[in-house]
């Protein structure tokens, strides 16, 4: 079996510097680790960048996706070292720029550098490579003895070893005492053709805007001006937004008019939206913004691979009733 | 046992409309039903207003808070009917504008109108009056047989009928088959004097932004020129930023510089901040942003209430590291 191994940075590969931890360390350390664990695997190691990932913006989510692409049918799979704080992101990016591709492509990474000997880079590495014996295709993210769907992924914890949850759905897979148990319906069918360059890019001109008692209605307008073509907002419970003292479904609904998709999640965590049950949410209907039930993560990167491909609002509607990757919570 | 019943709409008093539910009961209807089911105590009942709690924004707060301080002394405590949508909000707002009060004074609501026969309402009430009747002095949320923390609770389901959860700890009280429990240890010590009006102001001048790959540097000065004076920023983890591609660590440092105070929450459902561990953290610390550990909810009203006490950041610093109404998840 031939995995590539590609190093963007994080906790994973972070070193003790002076103002705190920073991914100084290669991915040498730990591919040696994995040879001799899995002799029987021949791993190929690429340092790619070397980021906190908090600095992983769209234009890196590009660099790694061409990555795997380049020579994606020469391995059985591949594995991603990443840094947790936004590999719930990036894992969704790569979900639709790779066209939830037709073979394991696994982010992993740790909460505690693999420097250190209580570090759970191991655990998470061992089944990351399990994930690609087991021929689970499409994006994922392996953590804490979990795969998890990466249009599904969502980091719950910056302190618990059990960072990351799968939302809406169980797992893809969980590690158990009597190995790789895999929830075969949630294996979901991968596109057959391989991933294409052309489809890795995005459009980075998004904001993700959670709405709050008096949240201003020139707020589209402002976003607009410094060059977002899209927005994510997270509303109130099923779907509401303010109508009253400030409109802001009418802001909305002009922002739309004007060329600017809006899709709309909720921000509480369950996520169910329902423009159809209240009078505010109905004036969000009627404005045209798109109701979604998927992760943040998800929306972000959706509507960001979205633009790239049309700023047209209906176009991008179209893309976000199609299920992708796995990402739409029914 | 003398309860006041201060209605501001929501499902509870929702009504079948031609666009869904709208908020066009009164409280007649559920003040009967108390006076019924508790003959021991007296009601009195007054509409404040009747609003999706979606529309209920921080001038409402304010009037909310002051109706509650008008005849503060004269009931044993203050049950108000609100929508579950923004109710979280409304919560840690009435905590901060009444300072923690010295007589219970309860939000409930329900996921289905009270006008419908399987609807949540009169348990909640019911709770509610039991909170009053076990002297849980302060400002807490009354739904799906748990007294919480106004400043703790959460929207966490736009649907499931237990749709509020305790963040950071155990709900103050819980509704048990041996009637109400409540764990002495979350009643916090309120303050001793009565609310004063003067108190009961904020500023509503604050957004609300939670970082997402790519997010542009400019969006702090795009959100001042439209009024905004305070943010509150969702970071990545443990409180990340980007920094390399677009700097948003230096951007929050111009904007705090400028005079414009910066709230850091983790975007992770626990919360937990640490600027000292990672390098992108140390800059945003080095940058003068205030890292918190409190629901959004609470970190939008304490911010608007901060604001309106003084517009610095070092007093609006100060004000945050001084616990108010239980708010601060240590």
């Amino acid at each position: 079996m031939k995995i590539r191994l590609i190093s963007t940075g994080g906790t994973i590969l972070s070193l003790p510097g002076e103002r705190g931890l920073a991914p100084t360390a290669d991915g040498s350390g730990i591919a040696r680790f994995l040879s001799d664990r899995f002799p029987e695997c021949e791993f190929s190691a690429d340092n790619l960048m070397s980021l906190d990932s908090s600095n992983i913006e769209p234009e890196d989510w590009r660099l790694v996706a061409r990555a795997v692409c380049e020579s994606f049918d020469e391995f059985d799979g591949t594995i991603i070292l990443h840094g947790t704080d936004t590999m719930a992101y990036t894992a969704s990016a790569l979900a639709f720029m790779l066209r939830n591709p037709g073979r394991p492509v696994i982010l992993t990474g740790s909460q505690i550098p693999d420097a250190d000997p209580c570090s759970d880079s191991r655990s998470n590495l061992a089944v990351a490579v399990a994930a690609v014996a087991n021929g689970i295709n499409g994006v994922t993210v392996s953590f804490c003895n979990k795969i998890i769907n990466g249009t599904r992924a969502a980091k719950s914890s910056s302190s618990d070893m059990d960072a990351f949850e799968s939302v809406g759905a169980p797992p893809v897979a969980v590690m158990t005492a009597f190995g790789l148990e895999v929830n075969e319906a949630r294996r979901h069918e991968p596109f057959t053709e391989s991933p294409s360059p052309d489809d890795c890019n995005v459009c980075p001109d998004v904001a993700l805007l959670k709405i709050i008692p008096g949240t201003k209605p020139d707020i589209f307008e402002a976003l607009k001006n410094i060059g977002c073509r899209g927005v994510v907002i997270e509303a109130f419970g099923a779907g509401g937004v303010h109508c009253a003292r400030r409109n802001l479904a009418q802001a909305a609904s002009r922002a739309v008019s004007g060329g600017m998709p809006i899709i709309l999640r909720s921000q509480c965590p369950d996520g169910k939206v329902d423009l159809n049950a209240y009078e505010v949410g109905a004036r969000l209907r009627d404005a045209g913004v798109i109701p979604v039930r998927m992760t943040a993560e998800a929306c972000v990167a959706k509507l960001m691979w979205a633009l790239y491909r049309s700023p047209n609002v209906s176009e991008v509607e179209k893309i976000f009733r199609t299920n992708i990757a796995g990402e739409l919570v029914v």
